[in-house]
């Protein structure tokens, strides 16, 4: 099932349902408000008999969950980006969180201004379904509502100014979310998906997500063991090799640069970038 | 003024004023819900004048803010910390973040369960009272509403599993905050408030909010350089020296330890440890 949120001409948002080239509009706002209600399933099959259609081509595509209460992020999670980063591989995944302003939709300019080193990390997104606490690896996999593609664009030279990462990672509306979210009995992330960043279709990170070194359901866990996650909420799983940071000479996006973010089986988000103090080195 | 959210016997909760021995109730959830209002000072003469009033020692006072949408911190803030914690006086501020289910009651017991390293953080908490967006350091000092009382509780051997803090600092429900927020035109702590944490009635934390590198202006300056501040937003200005991570040897909170958090003209904190994976050393 792909379930998306799109904008209306009225400025109203919706929860929708793809069925084949159409989205079935839902009596929900957005994926985040739809699966707040824990019957949402419900409802699907009078939506499909009877709800207003929009055919996918004239369907504007927003952020799926709106207004996330919790977005956790992962570092150093894929087995080439921690050698790119000269780590060890990890006991304790890396843990770091975003706000819901961080977000924004999936083919939306991405507008940063101040920073002179803006990177890319194409991402794998979980969204959370139901409310999880101190649970089990398994019981974390049965609480995974889908997945979503995502790039954790990051001001480097923020993000370096200070030990904690938070400050180059929580620029309002500059990761992109979407562009729908995939659920869980249609694709397995731990069996593998390609993960891939274009730069104005110049491929660079592209990666699997079998490599990640905590899977989605063991960060659902670890994180739950001190939060209590609920449907609607995110993780980001973190991103694999290929970021500007990793690169010799070191690589920034430049203003006008579209920045195309791939995961097989989900989608493309692309995002121009609009920055107004970028350098190209 | 002093703002605070109250606890009403049919389990709702209202915002309220204090005057004198009462507590004035409001047309609001919380403090929250009242200063997402811009024009809730003109609804307090009204409330003033017919309000239903709680006579002081009969209030429950709740976490103020109840559901705020961001919860920025900064670490290594004093200059007396600092010094404890080895490092240099910082050029930019270390920030991270906490949950809105990261906060707890003024009087709340904290419940832990998981972490052998249990450390006391007492912090100024400034709130946000007006939006800000790449403000200067003068405009951020206009749009503070005011300041409450803290405790950044932190899990130290989460903490140090990874270069990130994030996973020892958002723990649901064990960052204290009120009792009350205390308007910005009662008290400067730039100009200096006493600050202190006592276990079980000793002293271990004691300083001045004139101690800060950082004071609030600066911090919410910095903050919306990347992330708009609103209305109920609350930032954490990091704790003096005197925790239990700088001691020697090093001291961790008990189970059954009351720790009392108390910061000259807002009040004070009283929150029992309820650990049950706690040691002594």
């Amino acid at each position: 099932m792909h379930l998306g949120t799109l904008s209306l001409p009225d400025n109203q948002t919706r929860a929708a349902l793809r069925e084949g080239d159409n989205w079935i509009l839902l009596e929900a706002a957005d994926v985040g408000a739809l699966v707040a209600n824990p019957d949402w399933r419900n409802g699907l099959d009078s939506a499909r008999a009877t709800g207003q259609r929009i055919a996918e081509d004239e369907a504007a595509l927003l952020t799926p969950i709106q207004r996330p209460a919790k977005i956790v992020c992962c570092g150093l999670n894929y087995h080439d980006h921690i050698i790119e980063a000269k780590r060890e591989i990890p006991t304790f995944p890396t843990l770091f969180a975003k706000f819901a302003d961080t977000l924004t939709d999936p083919d939306a300019d991405i507008t940063i201004t101040g920073s002179h080193k803006v990177d890319w990390e194409a991402e794998l997104a979980v969204v959370v379904g139901s409310s999880v606490q101190r649970a089990t690896p398994v019981e974390a996999a049965n609480a995974i509502l889908g997945y979503a593609a995502s790039n954790d664009v990051s001001a480097r030279d923020w993000q370096s100014r200070t030990l904690q990462w938070f400050q180059g990672k929580a620029w309002d509306n500059t990761t992109p979310l979407g562009p729908v979210i995939v659920t869980a009995d249609e694709i397995s992330p731990k069996d593998g998906l390609e993960i891939r960043a274009d730069i104005d279709g110049e491929v660079v990170q592209r990666s699997n997500t079998r490599e990640l070194v905590f899977d989605s359901a063991d960060l659902i866990s670890y994180v739950s063991q001190f939060t209590t996650l609920r449907p609607g909420d995110i993780v980001l799983t973190g991103t694999p090799g290929g970021v500007g940071l990793g690169m010799s000479p070191q690589r920034w996006l430049r203003d006008g640069e579209v920045l195309t973010t791939h995961i097989e089986g989900i989608g493309t988000l692309r995002n121009r970038m609009r920055l107004s103090a970028s350098e190209s080195t």
